[in-house]
């Protein structure tokens, strides 16, 4: 908590430093600038460098492969970073305006899967609509690519937990990733789903990751 | 619990399917030469195939960087999917034998930086030792490497931290991802360290990783 406080005193501190900055002609040039590019909300660190905020529950999957919770409009400048050629979006509601803007201005592919986002016991996960998104996955042409639903903890899990099991991972290992972004609000509906999951039909997919390929 | 309990019938139903092969000549055989190569303890699917075991905690920081818990033998087969070229290993403790010999067979690099694993309040990580890890993983000569320490949780954690402010991460989503690992064990200390972490002096190095860099 004290930790949090700091943090919000010291953003607040880094706001001041901004209006202030803001009442030259230059900053509000550059403000302006800043903008245009949809990066507005951006952190900024002590020597006035701006800071990237990459979405919630953010992380690599594999090469070309990441994971996260929805992305705002703050997290657009780190996305860019990533180079990104396609988003796999779990939702069925549909892609925000400023989110579609953002894919347009830098030629990002959407693949949309729209997958319910039930509560327990009413979770139902369709096999066949993951068994599509995970080809998309699989498909290196559509990398880098992000992965996420709403929060990236359950359908975006039961997705990667899927992915996993192709790159031969034992359960125990995909259910301790699973658990490490769902944390408390872990199901285990969800992964009984990703056992059950049958990727015997998937054998034949090529597999051409870090983690069952030699580098050297 | 319900599922703890599940998945170690599972594996007792695994053990047992292993022993009743065992007592045929031809997979007492096969059992010696896996043996050989030290991927004995692995996982076997419901189909007969080897299953990975990856370490702790096991996770992709960014392109050619890993982190994980101690890694046992029963890991080993999974590591060497990665190609490894080298093992930043975070503790005082002398390397185990059997890793030592597993590093010697597959021409891998150990760096051991001997940080205590002190508990709060004492806490003390030594900053320049950091800074020389941090060294280590942003040469690129030295990819892929995996970072551990015991659990992967705390000097993995502070390691990867400075690392992720060096990719101009902003605090907050850098102690997300410390938290995530750590879960219930995180300490402030340890985020207080990352925070007061000075990257001014390291600034000059290449940083030249997917997070900062465009593909296309």
């Amino acid at each position: 908590m004290q930790l949090a406080a700091e943090l919000q005193r010291t953003h607040h501190r880094h706001q001041r430093q901004r209006q202030q900055q803001d009442t030259t002609p230059m900053c509000r040039q550059i403000q302006l600038t800043i903008s245009d590019h949809t990066v507005a909300g951006d952190a900024v660190a002590d020597d006035g460098e701006d800071l990237f905020i990459p979405p919630l529950n953010f992380a690599m999957v594999d090469n070309g492969i990441f994971r996260s919770g929805f992305p705002e409009p703050a997290n657009f400048s780190f996305l860019q970073t990533l180079g990104l050629r396609s988003i796999i979006y779990l939702c069925p509601e549909p892609y925000p305006e400023a989110n579609m803007e953002f894919l347009k201005s830098n030629g990002i592919k959407l693949f949309q899967f729209g997958i319910e986002g039930h509560k327990e016991p009413f979770v139902n996960i369709p096999e066949d609509t993951i068994r599509e998104a995970l080809e998309v996955v699989l498909d290196v042409r559509n990398h880098p690519v992000i992965i996420h639903c709403k929060r990236g903890k359950h359908r975006t899990g039961c997705l990667v937990g899927c992915y996993r099991k192709l790159q031969k991972w034992c359960l125990s290992s995909v259910f301790d990733e699973y658990q490490r972004f769902a944390a408390a609000k872990a199901r285990v509906s969800d992964q009984r789903f990703v056992e059950l999951f049958d990727i015997s039909s998937m054998k034949h997919l090529p597999i051409p990751f870090s983690c069952l390929k030699r580098k050297r």
